[in-house]
């Protein structure tokens, strides 16, 4: 399966298809191939994998798959029924296929008398798949939230000036965050304010191998000289304030993560909404003061209903920082309301005063 | 020079007086004896040092020591004239004594024919020192600021309550931070609003040994039951709103060193004057989003103008994280005006613009 997971990893990071990876193996355990989803309409791993045994060895073999073997007929056919008619022994699988429609391979697979096994490094593939297993699970891409600020907070000085807050490798990173998103999302007072091109660049601003989808919230017209009508990948406009449906629609264009790249009222307004799954925060070793915070209301009247993350990682790029945070998960792991942050009530705000230096 | 470094240390490491080390060699090298600066009031390093070898000895043996030889009268005498009278025929120390009464110890040496070397690993001294070299050159404490916020720079939720943004850790950092100052300077809003003890606490609530000087900056009373009012060393009151004079009174109170705790009207004042050499940044991974910023007005209209910090350490701390930062300096490291930081002209405000999301 450590193997299965490393194939999958070679299929494109982004776009509209899961990352899977196989490996088929003889009944003594050699690896007859390997196989991994190149993308979408190409083949599923394991059919890739079995395209590349003689059909007589495929009889009795073992396969073993990142993901639960589909049930339903997309751009490519049934895997599930691939590796009955191959005759295929025993499926080991990581990960159950939360899909409406690919979900009951497994099932499907046992009913012709398939020995099956599921969960093996399930822990390892549920992190590997996590954005796209989220996006089926809840109908709505990943959402990474990033913005740039001072230690203290602010986005620009208070007549609005902020470039550079962050420096070159900050930048660079954000670059390549957005090569390894599906989509981009802004609001139009930072198409308006900053016109920004919305491209994946390189080092010397030649654009990368992956474009992510620029789109962009709200109601007030993108003109017809912004930077982002040259996108590459066109434009997509998701009018009115309605996270949940623009999330939706984005979804519907095969979108399965988003870089949300602000400004303060969208990016203020998903954290609100609890509907954020990782923030990037780059931090500038720079104190600003006034009135232009990077982060505005996001819901929060006492500190009981506070948005409680947990750091993943803080990395050191030139002068800044990047500190990486997701939703606090409970200890068990399990609780997927994690990703809509729910404040507690007001007892316990009630419970809490106001000391902060002890 | 290195070993005279490490004797140093073992002096008390707040208190009024300079960590000083020093080690007596006879004319082959040979280490005769070791001596260190144990407070105000105590014999210097060279002449605690000097006290331990035979006076036939000392006669044409070196002295290294980490500081200039003093060349005044205070509570000891004069160690130039010490180190004069006992023969010594070389003195090799690492930095010059910049204190106005006290300086001018090498040439009273090289006018009595002793050898003087000066400059010896001066960097390392100098950055060992660099607190009290900084209070006695600029006639004010070496200032090191505080805070407490949210990952989006909030010290508080909306309703202004904030128990506890940070963890244990955090809290006691700030205790053992408190140890290491020999005052700590809050605002009489932060006495008000929070009634802090002001106290250095170790884990299970007892006092630590070193206990700093609590001062509290503004016109409003403090209340005659309030915590602070309880601490072991008394109650500075530091009247009015001049930073420079409360600082030089702090100074003249035998204070190198001091921590300011707030809250935001203090601190933003400090940083707003340039009055700031350290920043300690205590960043709980939690979004609040809403009015309450740790940091408020510093001062700057736009981006040139800029606090320009170097960060020195990300420290986590629990589920926290500690960014220690400092003015950024000059490359040569010699321009001591980065202690009052200096925002830039007209001419490069103007020559920002407005991007922020490239």
């Amino acid at each position: 399966m450590r193997r299965a997971l490393e194939l999958a990893a070679l299929g494109p990071a982004v776009g509209d298809h899961a990352r899977v990876g196989a490996v088929i193996l003889s009944p003594t355990g050699d690896v007859l191939a390997e196989g991994w989803h190149k993308g979408a309409g190409t083949p599923h791993a394991e059919v890739d994998a079995m395209a590349k045994v003689p059909t007589e060895q495929l009889r009795g073999a073992t396969a073993v798959v990142t993901l639960e073997p589909c049930n339903h007929v997309g751009r490519t056919g049934p895997c599930a029924l691939a590796l009955i008619e191959a005759g295929i022994g025993r499926v080991v699988y990581a990960v159950d296929d939360p899909g409406e429609q690919a979900r009951g391979g497994a099932d499907r697979l046992r009913a012709a008398g398939v020995d099956v096994v599921s969960g093996v490094l399930a822990d390892e593939a549920e992190a590997f798949l996590e954005r796209w297993l989220l996006s089926v699970r809840t109908g709505r891409p990943w959402v990474t939230v990033k913005w740039a600020s001072s230690l203290d907070g602010r986005a620009a000085a208070a007549d609005g000036t902020s470039k550079w807050i962050t420096g070159a490798a900050a930048r660079q990173h954000v670059h390549e965050q957005r090569a390894a998103h599906d989509a981009i999302l802004v609001g139009t007072g930072t198409v308006l304010a900053d016109d920004p091109s919305l491209t994946a660049r390189g080092d010397a601003g030649e654009l990368l191998a992956d474009q992510p989808l620029p789109a962009v919230l709200g109601d007030r017209p993108v003109p017809d000289d912004a930077a982002v009508r040259r996108h590459p990948r066109g434009l997509l406009a998701l009018p009115g304030h309605d996270l949940d449906a623009a999330l939706r629609t984005l979804r519907g264009h095969g979108v399965h993560s988003v870089l949300v790249e602000g400004g303060p009222t969208v990016a203020s307004a998903l954290i609100a909404a609890g509907l954020v799954d990782e923030v990037l925060v780059y931090l500038a070793p720079v104190l600003l003061g006034g009135p232009r915070v990077a982060i505005g209301d996001v819901g929060v009247g006492s500190i009981g209903g506070r948005h409680q993350l947990d750091v993943t990682s803080t990395t050191t790029l030139g002068p800044d920082l990047l500190v990486r945070a997701r939703p606090h998960r409970t200890r068990t792991g399990t609780d997927r309301s994690a990703h809509r942050a729910t404040p507690t009530g007001a007892a316990a705000d009630q419970a809490q005063n106001d000391r902060s230096t002890p």
